[in-house]
């Protein structure tokens, strides 16, 4: 299989027989939350019965944090499993993506038989979403997806941008899914945000992950808000009954009631964020002004991802996504002492 | 949701504030193996990182034990992940099941778009697997479940009838699909299992669980082997990347390692299934004399479920799967103590 997306470790360990410093996954470099592993470690104890499928305990408590009903929220193995749900739950005829935008919503889209259309984000304007993108949600557009930020440029759209084009995939009888599993991570995400108009649309579905906020990417967790509660239930339905493991529903439990992390983590990226660009840029990198947990940057050494991994450090290098190429890397975002040792890397090569 | 599965302690919870005493759930009485929970439990603290989506070592370690190349095992989140994918990735026009048989197959088959046809096994005979079976698969019939030994009736197929069904299976071009996830509870796995044919027939699937053997329901754990290098890669590209929680695959490893479980568990097996059948027996229900870790039964009293479930124990209700009815209960062998409690609550009733 190829390598298609960040956080292979693994190849890296049997490689080198060591571990990498892994900036090519964008996880929390917070870490797992202490009570979320206790919550975790706990439930193994009981690890012989089967998780609830209708992950009921963690659904209520999410309806609480979030103020959405219940049966309108729906847990998964990671938000990655949702984007395949979803895909094959919709079946779109036709499904409008921006590029470059997360490879998972094509791969999952294709799979389930839909027409995907590339919107191309031009790199002269640093791929910011254009208000054209709306206009570009025409009849017969079934689904759109839209990462917000967007992975991997780490770019917000403003909220008008992002309301119109929900209003618009009203119009055309499609369902916007909004991807919000990196907004935690950037300065003001209640600005940015669709979660207050789950009330109102219908076709609106935001995705969430525990995942990235609460480095729980070993555990697959992530969740999606749906304003339809009938597209919940589907969505439910579709695939496997048991997707949650049991201690994955009890870390995310857990990690919901510790309100200080996520906090703590806004304020290690609001100071080392600007602090690795202002790095990258004096290296004569051209980097992106991203607002998530990662940073996007063009290298016109393109065997720059390859010596840093000779020097056991991960990048993600993006040449594989539609609408980017040769030399575009992503670099997470971790504590200042990682960052430390990555811009050191970056000026030995 | 409807309740169609065993298991579902957490509704029981939800109503009643404490948990049951489940024997509708068929899994392992001996709990999670102390070097498995260990195992998950040191995983967590590198839950940030990503799982390896390709299982490397986990599936390593399950080629050497099985003697069948890594290239050709595929993991998934339990037996019932990689029933989805398998009905998702072959998508038969066509797909031929018994009845009664374990339901998630047709609920995967008819999600992917198969026909199916129900192939009824007569009460008069016990629900055996008569040679009818291989002659009911004709031309057109592109995939074959198979569960061996049969959910929820327990009962054993003899190896000349698997066999023919497997060569019936390619005469017509149809993969055949062995779910041999309760087959370690039976007293002579090999003389019963399909796996020395791996080598020889590429249409050849054989599904384990980690989940039932190992009291490991709660992590996620399964795994496909497959006759053709080809399938395997195809199942493995079909859904999210990351199936498999990196606690369960650690989980998964510790436990092959523990080669003294499944020998205690099928002592414990030995002794219990024939006494507790015997004692249904005594109290007038009709058993079939299953080989796995659970016995089926009939109760001319169709409230029977619901009655042991006032008083703290739940039974597998089997009225909904297809040829059975009301009245068909399914019963796990547990521990003696905890069969000893079932057959008291039995007699109370």
């Amino acid at each position: 299989m190829e390598r298609t997306h960040g956080g292979d470790w693994a190849a890296y360990e049997m490689e080198y027989g060591a571990l990498p410093l892994d900036f090519s996954a964008s996880i929390s470099p917070l870490g797992l939350p202490e009570a979320a592993r206790a919550a975790a470690a706990a439930a193994l104890e009981h690890a012989d019965r089967y998780p609830d499928p209708l992950c009921r305990r963690l659904r209520a408590a999410l309806s609480e944090h979030h103020g959405v009903p219940a049966e309108r929220i729906v847990c998964g193995a990671g938000a990655a499993d949702l984007i395949d749900r979803l895909a094959r739950t919709l079946r779109a005829k036709r499904a409008l993506i921006p590029a470059p935008t997360f490879s998972e919503y094509e791969r999952a889209l294709r799979a389930a038989g839909s027409a995907v259309t590339r919107f191309p984000l031009a790199k002269e304007t640093g791929f910011a979403l254009p208000d054209a993108f709306s206009d570009a949600i025409g009849p017969g557009v079934e689904l759109v997806f839209l990462c917000q930020p967007n992975n991997p440029t780490g770019l917000l759209t403003e909220p008008e941008l992002t309301h119109r084009v929900l209003r618009r995939c009203a119009e055309v009888g499609a369902v916007l899914v909004a991807d919000e599993c990196f907004l935690d991570f950037a300065e003001s995400p209640a600005r940015y945000s669709l979660a207050a108009a789950l009330a109102q649309w219908k076709n609106l579905v935001i995705l969430k992950a525990f995942t990235k906020t609460y480095a729980m990417a070993g555990l697959r967790l992530g969740y999606a808000l749906c304003g339809d509660a009938a597209l919940a239930e589907r969505l439910q339905g579709c695939g496997q009954p048991w997707a949650v493991s049991a201690p994955a529903e009890a870390a995310g439990r857990a990690a919901l009631g510790d309100a200080d992390y996520v906090l703590r983590l806004r304020k290690l990226l609001q100071a080392e964020r600007p602090r690795v660009a202002e790095a990258l840029t004096g290296l004569g990198f051209s980097v992106l002004p991203g607002a998530a947990n990662y940073l996007l940057f063009y290298s016109a050494d393109h065997a720059l991802g390859e010596k840093l991994r000779c020097r056991g450090i991960l990048l993600r290098d993006c040449a594989d996504f539609p609408g980017l190429g040769a030399g575009w890397y992503r670099a997470a975002i971790r504590t200042r002492a990682e960052n430390d040792a990555l811009i050191r890397a970056l000026r030995e090569v």
